[in-house]
C-alpha cells in the first residue's frame, strides 16, 4: 500500500452518514477519469429507471410494468388502486400477525401458534430464508422452516423437526400459483397434517396472485386467509411484498423498518451523480470489470455470519436478471454475471488459495458490518449478560477484530495480486440495513441492465426446462402404463419402439431407473444395463 | 434427442451395479476417440497416484506423504507406525462415541451428553457439516452445532440455539492448533461454559496435531478427551481422520461403512482403463471442457435436499487443490476451477435462466439419486407410519417423480443450449454412498491435477492473507496505544504520522471505523469523514 492509495481510496468512497452505508470502489481500478466516461449511459440508465418508478412498461416481453419499488413508497404507485392495494395488503399482514402473537388467530386445537413453514421456491423462499438468517434468534416470535424443492426425503426431514404440527402455521407462496415444487409441498404438508388428524385448511394461508390455481384451492378449501401477489412484482424482487413480509412480520421482526431501509437506498440512488449514487457506482463497476460481458464472475464475501445467504439471494437477483440471451434489440449477446460465495472469514480457508493464486476469472464483493454488537443469549444455562463479543481472545483484542482484519487483510492480499474488489459497508444487521441491502442491488442490477441493453425482468429461459421437465413426467407416465399393460418383461428399446418412441430411449432408461428404485417394478437384470428388461405387472 | 444420441449415450456410460454408482459423460461432447487421446496422460496421472498411495512424496513443497487414502484402507499404509495410528485412532473413536452413548462419559453434573459443538473452519468444518447434512435427522444421536467463523455474533447465536450447554460436548478441530479463527472460538465457548457455572475442560475433545499448540492447551488444561491428526492428511481431505470419523461417529452414523464406501471407490478408481475409471472420466471432462485452464465454472447440482452442501465441500476440495499459481516446473499457469452451485430443482428457480440463455462460462455436475426414500417421522404429531415420498400429487405420480424429471428436464434444455454437463448417478444418500462421493472427487482432484503438473497438496497462497490479517491486528494494538495515548483528538492521517505509517493511513482509517463501532473511543465528527477525530482517552 501506498500514499497514492489513500488518495485514490478517498476520490471515489462514497460514504452516507446518516444511513451508515459507505462504498468503495478503489479497487476496481476504475479512477475518475474513467468513472466519468461513463456518465452519459449513466444518465441514460437512470432516467430509464425514473420512467419505470412512474409506471412505464419496463418489461417490454411481457408488457408489464415492474413495480417493487412502489412497495416501499406506494406514493410512487402510478395508480390510486395499485396505491390501496400496498397499502391494504401491508395493513393486513400486521394484523395478522399481530392477532397471531396476541393469540387471536389461534391453531384448532388451542394454545398459540409456534411454528410457521414456508412454503415456496425461488423468488418465494431465498427472501425469507435470507431475512430469517440475518434477523433471526431463538428468541423469534416462531420458529421458522421451509420447504423449497420436491424432494419428499427433504420434506419429511423438515416435517420431523417441526415440533408440533399442532401449533404450527403453513404458508404457502407462489406468484402464479401454478409452480410444481410448490405445489408438491402444498398437497405434502396437507397429508401431513390429516395423518396426524389435524384440520389443514385451519393452519394454511396463502399468499398468490389473485385467481391463480393456488388463489382458487385456498378459496375453496377455505384456507386460514388469503394474501396477494401482483403482476407488477417480479418473484426475484418480492421481498417487499406479502412473500417476503407476511413471514418476518410472523417471526416479530419490524416490517415498517425494513421498508424504510429500502425506501433511503432508493431515493440515494437516484442521485443523478454518478459518484454520489451507490448502485451506479456498483453497476459501472460490474460493468468496468467485466467488460459488460461478465467475463468476471462475482464472489459475494459478507463478513458476517448473519449474511451468509445474501451471496445466494443475490445468485438469484443478478442471474436470472442479468442471464439473458438477446438484448433489447434482439441481438444474441449472452448477457449474464456468475455469482457465488458464502461468508468471510470461512470462505477464507477454502478457496482464497484459487482467488489470491489462481485463475483471475472474478471480482470481490466484500460486505463489512462494523459493528459486532451480539444478540442476546436465550440459551438455558448462558447467563443473559454473556456477549461473545466481549470475550477478549488476545489482551485488548476481540473475536470481532479478527474479523475486522482478516476481511482487510484478504482485501489486500487479493489486490496484491490484482484481483478486484468491490467493499460495502453498513454499520449492522438490522431491519433497516436489509432494507437497504437488497434494495441497493435490485437497483444495481437495473441500472447494469440498462448499460448492457438487456430487459431484466423477465426470465424466458427458464420455461425451457420446465416445458423438457413435463415432458419426461409425461413420457414417464406412458412407458408406466406401457408396462402395467404388457404381458412380458421389457428391455428399453423395446418400450421405446412399442410406444413410438425411439428417439427417447436416453430418457426411457433414466425414467425405468427411476421407476425401479422407488415403484412395484420387477427388474430382470442382463449382462448389460442397458438390456435389462421391466415389468409393472407384479 | 434422437437415436444417436442413445447410442453416444451408451458409449461412454460407466456403471456399477454392486456399488449403485453411474457416470454419464455423454454431455461433455468428449467422444471415444477424443477419450482415447487421453490415454497416455491419464496413465501418468494413475501411476503418480499409485505412488502417491504407496507413500511417495507427493506434497514436494512441503516434503510430505499424502496418506488420506491409507485413512479407509490402513493395508496401504507405508510404515506400520501410521497403520497403527490410523488403527488406534479409528478404534479410539468408536469407543468413544460408544461410552458417550451408553452414558459411561458423561457430563460433570450428571445425564447424558445430548448436543455436540464442532469448533472449527474450512476442512475442519465442512467436511462434518455436510456429513450432517446427508446423514442427519433429528433421531441423531446428538444434536449437532458448528462455530466455524470468527464472528462473535455468529457465536453468541449458536450458544443460545444450543439446549444445555451443561450437557453438550464440545470438539475443537484445528490440524496445526494454531487457526486463529478456531482459537477464538474454543476461548469464546470457554468463557460461555464458565459464565454458565461449568467446568468446560469436562466437555472440551481436542482434534489436532500432537504438540501443536491446541494439544498443549488440551493437555495443561486437561480436556476430556485428545485425537491425533497427522501431517500426512490434509485438511481439505480430513473427512476419513478423526476431524469427520469423531462427530459423525458421536451423531450415531456408522463411520465404518463410510470408510468402506471410499475403500470401493478408491478400489474402483485405480482402473487402468481409463473408460472405466470414473474419477479419470471426470478429470478428463473438466480438462477437456475447460481447455485444461479451467475457463469454465463447475455448477454442482444435486438433486437432493441432503446433498446440498457438496457443493460447498467441493469449492474447497477443487479450488484449494487446483487454485495454483505455478505448475510443478516453476511455470506461472494461474490454474484453478471456480465451483458454485447448492441444488436442484430449487437452483432452477434461481439461476438456471442464466445458464441456458445468459453466458456459457460453465458446466453442470449432475448429481441424481435413484431412491427417494424418506427418513423415518420423528415428530410429536405425526405417526411413524408418515412417508412424504408416498403421497400422491397427480394420480400415480409423487413428488419425487418430479425431481427426477427437473434434473432429466433441466440437463436436457441446457443441452439444448450447448451447455455441458455430467451426471453422477448413487441408489441412494447414505453412509455408503458418502464415502464414495468424498473419494472420487479427491481422487478426480488429483487425477486432474497431474493433466495440468500442478501440486494438489499444498496452499501456499493462503498463508498471504493470513500475513495480512497479522498485519492490521498489529496496526491495530498500535493505532489503539497510540489513541489511549495522546491527549489530543487526531485524525487518520496524524495517527498514521504519528505511529510512522503513513503509508498505511487508508488501513488505520478501516481500523479506527471498526474501532469507533465497537470500543470505547470518541469521535468528533467533521465534514468530511477522512477529517474525523477521535481519542481513547474517555
Amino acid at each position: 500500500m501506498s500514499i497514492a492509495q489513500w488518495e485514490k481510496f478517498k476520490s471515489t468512497y462514497f460514504q452516507n452518514r446518516e444511513l451508515g452505508f459507505a462504498i468503495d470502489i478503489s479497487r476496481m481500478d476504475l479512477d475518475l477519469d474513467k468513472l466519468r466516461s461513463y456518465t452519459p449511459l449513466v444518465k441514460e440508465a437512470l432516467d430509464k429507471m425514473e420512467k419505470l418508478e412512474h409506471g412505464a412498461i419496463a418489461n417490454p416481453d411481457e408488457g408489464r410494468m415492474v413495480g417493487h419499488y412502489w412497495l416501499r413508497d406506494d406514493t410512487l404507485a402510478p395508480e390510486p388502486l395499485i396505491r390501496n392495494q400496498i397499502k391494504d395488503t401491508l395493513k393486513a399482514i400486521k394484523d395478522f400477525a399481530s392477532d397471531v402473537h396476541q393469540g387471536k388467530i389461534i391453531p384448532e386445537k388451542g394454545g398459540k401458534f409456534e411454528s410457521l413453514l414456508v412454503i415456496g421456491i425461488g423468488g418465494s423462499a431465498l427472501g425469507p430464508q435470507f431475512v430469517t438468517q440475518a434477523l433471526g434468534s431463538p428468541a423469534d416470535a416462531l420458529d421458522i422452516f421451509f420447504f423449497d424443492n420436491t424432494d419428499p426425503d427433504g420434506m419429511q426431514n423438515i416435517l420431523s423437526a417441526i415440533p408440533s404440527l399442532a401449533k404450527n402455521l403453513t404458508i404457502v407462496i407462489s406468484k402464479s400459483g401454478g409452480t410444481k415444487e410448490t405445489r408438491n409441498g402444498q398437497l405434502v404438508a396437507k397429508a401431513a397434517y390429516s395423518a396426524s388428524g389435524l384440520d389443514f385448511s385451519k393452519h394454511f394461508v396463502a399468499v398468490t396472485g389473485e385467481e391463480s390455481q393456488l388463489d382458487k384451492t385456498a378459496q375453496s378449501e377455505n384456507w386460514l386467509k388469503r394474501f396477494p401477489m401482483w403482476d407488477w412484482v417480479g418473484g426475484r424482487t418480492s421481498e417487499f411484498s406479502a412473500v417476503g413480509l407476511l413471514p418476518a412480520a410472523l417471526q416479530g421482526y419490524e416490517i415498517e423498518t425494513i421498508l424504510a431501509g429500502a425506501r433511503a437506498m432508493d431515493q440515494m440512488t437516484r442521485a443523478k451523480d454518478l459518484a454520489k449514487n451507490p448502485a451506479a457506482l456498483l453497476a459501472v463497476s460490474w460493468h468496468h470489470v467485466g467488460a459488460g460481458v461478465g467475463s468476471k464472475d462475482m464472489v459475494v464475501l459478507p463478513y458476517k455470519d448473519r449474511l451468509e445467504l445474501f451471496s445466494r439471494y443475490l445468485q438469484q437477483l443478478v442471474m436470472e436478471s442479468l442471464g439473458k440471451k438477446l438484448d433489447l434489440d434482439g441481438n444474441v449477446v449472452h448477457q449474464g454475471i456468475a455469482v457465488y460465495g458464502n461468508k468471510g472469514s470461512t470462505d477464507q480457508h477454502a478457496y482464497v488459495q484459487q482467488l489470491r493464486d489462481g485463475l483471475n476469472n472474478f471480482f470481490v464483493v466484500f460486505l463489512e458490518v462494523l459493528s459486532e454488537t451480539s444478540s442476546k443469549s436465550v440459551s438455558a444455562d448462558l447467563p443473559k449478560t454473556f456477549n461473545a463479543a466481549q470475550v477478549e481472545v488476545d489482551p485488548g483484542v476481540y473475536s470481532g477484530d479478527y474479523l475486522a482484519g482478516f476481511l482487510q487483510g484478504t482485501r489486500a492480499a487479493l489486490y496484491d495480486s490484482d484481483r478486484k474488489s468491490v467493499s460495502i459497508t453498513v454499520s449492522q444487521v438490522r431491519e433497516y440495513e436489509i432494507g437497504m441491502l437488497i434494495a441497493l442491488f435490485e437497483r444495481a442490477v437495473g441500472l447494469y441492465a440498462s448499460l448492457v441493453n438487456i430487459n431484466a425482468y423477465h426470465q424466458p429461459g427458464v420455461e425451457a426446462g420446465k416445458k423438457a421437465a413435463a415432458d419426461v413426467l409425461d413420457l414417464q407416465e406412458r412407458v408406466m402404463a406401457h408396462l402395467r399393460k404388457s404381458t412380458t418383461m421389457l428391455s428399453v428399446d423395446e418400450i421405446a419402439a412399442q410406444i413410438g418412441a425411439p428417439d427417447k430411449t436416453e430418457t426411457i432408461f433414466k425414467i425405468v431407473q427411476h421407476l425401479a428404485a422407488n415403484r412395484r417394478i420387477a427388474v430382470e437384470t442382463q449382462a448389460s444395463v442397458f438390456e435389462d428388461r421391466y415389468s409393472a405387472r407384479l
